[in-house]
């Protein structure tokens, strides 16, 4: 228990996770009145949009939009997700941050299916983006490894596939005299548990002592908070999330993808704990709240229907 | 990682746990038919009804009628709940498996709200229902310390309260030179955190360090499956849980009381971490949408939604 952290960096994703996935189509303005109320709740980050192509993902046509129209808010960072060049440079050109990463797949027919691109095109072209980000001299903000724990197209990954995978973005980066101010690890289908979140974190951690790490979980099969509490044994602080549990991912190739471990579970869970995450638990749910407005359906947060202790104690 | 147990047994709680907080009548054949499928997933225990007053919890006013209608499999337990020697007699005359147990709740107030006796109190009757199980030579399955991680109504529960509690507990079945097979802490009303599982543990563990110890969990604030791995990490091998989430208790003293950590999801979770518990998922998840068919509407459990992952391997 001696490794948990004493504070935790949690960055909201759940306007993107969450509304990129929704088949009906959310007004722009309930976006937008989302993204406000999840900045009234003591986040730093909230991810917005994606800028990716309104003909895969049609909910972020509005992309634009919703980027336009947020009144942002001093200290909190409102940031857009773009996947290639095109879409960095649409991002660039709206009063979001442009957040700057670089990724690769475990799986390599994840990595198609979901990008069109395998490793070695996919390092590739993220070297032109590095190229493109060192001459703009935006910061880059972590490196992210996506399928992680397991794939539905491939299966299990070994943990030595994983450090191959690592070794790959460590190279690139390195060859621009940059490094991974955070390596994410991401459950992108939900196939981690918390023996191997430990075991995962442990190899990378023997190869590369001063990295940074963090989790993206999807809960997909109930293990997110497990994995979470994992991560934060093996001493991870940076967590990425949904309000409300929002989210999933459209080329799952698998109909039951759930969203993102839920924010304010998370946050209560670290604070029960004594890990600072910042937030404030009660303005959090009603967010969740507010979510479940939009969506028009029931959402899985657990801590929006459970309650904070507050007025219990 | 090194203490997790090779394998846990798991206690299904689902029919009574699920049953006893639902709003509607559920019809003696469902809840028939639906302990009756749960006994053909490798489960070797299910907790059928709760013998206690129908005027308080009208939904197991059936008890006996569903006792004498399950066709009992042999290799499984089937058993009743009960909270006092009247409801212990009742579940003697049915074909039900006697479930001899004795409990404190860490929380007086809860105790007198949930039972309608203090500590004091309890310890009384229960020394009249020790007597009488000793007469009967109905073995002592285990002991259990309630609300041992807060309460609603008296909010935090120090570790010096719950171990006061056990040693009450540990105090009252040595006058009979019995011994407690199990000794479980409840999580009544979902207050757990991983990190206070751990010390919770780590300070009976210390007092009494041969007590085999299990987890009745609750997921009201989204912690239950981390609170579970926290157990599993300090070798806790018992369990109680209730297939697809169901239930919840109608005295916590609040809305939004969630149900017990999910069968199936608790399952897959030790299953990928190589903990063996002769479970079929693919049967369990088959229950859970047979419980949400009964109670007629979503219930909490994630792997019914998400799958298991044996078809992607």
């Amino acid at each position: 228990m001696s490794n948990l952290p004493k504070q935790v960096y949690i960055s909201e994703e759940g306007p993107r996770e969450g509304f990129q996935i929704e088949k009906g189509p959310i007004p722009t303005a309930d976006k937008v009145r989302f993204v406000e109320a999840l900045a009234e709740t003591g986040l730093k980050e909230v991810q917005c949009v994606s800028f990716v192509s309104p003909t895969r993902v049609p909910s972020m046509a509005d992309a634009e939009k919703v980027a336009a129209t947020i009144n942002q808010k001093s200290g909190v960072r409102y940031t857009g997700l773009w996947l290639n060049k095109h879409g960095l440079l649409r991002a660039q050109a709206t009063p979001l941050d442009p957040m700057a990463w670089v990724g690769l797949y475990a799986s390599e027919t994840f990595s198609v299916n979901n990008q069109g691109k395998g490793t070695a095109d996919l390092i590739a072209s993220q070297r032109a983006v590095l190229t493109y980000l060192v001459e703009q001299a935006i910061p880059l903000e972590f490196g992210i490894i996506m399928t992680a724990f397991g794939c539905n197209f491939e299966g299990d990954i070994t943990i030595g596939r994983v450090l191959e995978q690592v070794d790959r973005l460590q190279s690139l980066v390195a060859e621009f005299n940059l490094h991974l101010p955070v390596l994410k690890l991401a459950d992108t289908v939900g196939w981690a548990n918390p023996d191997r979140v430990m075991r995962v974190i442990g190899a990378i951690r023997d190869k590369y002592p001063e990295q940074r790490l963090g989790l993206h979980l999807h809960d997909t099969r109930g293990t997110a908070m497990a994995n979470a509490f994992a991560g934060l044994q093996m001493g991870v602080d940076s967590f990425d999330s949904s309000c409300a549990g929002l989210g999933g991912c459209p080329f799952a190739g698998h109909a039951g993808a759930a969203g993102n471990i839920c924010t304010e579970d998370l946050a209560f869970m670290c604070e029960e704990m004594g890990i600072s995450t910042g937030l404030d638990l009660d303005a959090l749910v009603a967010c969740a709240h507010l979510a479940e407005e939009i969506v028009g359906h029931p959402l899985p947060g657990k801590l929006m229907r459970g309650g904070t202790l507050t007025h219990f104690r």
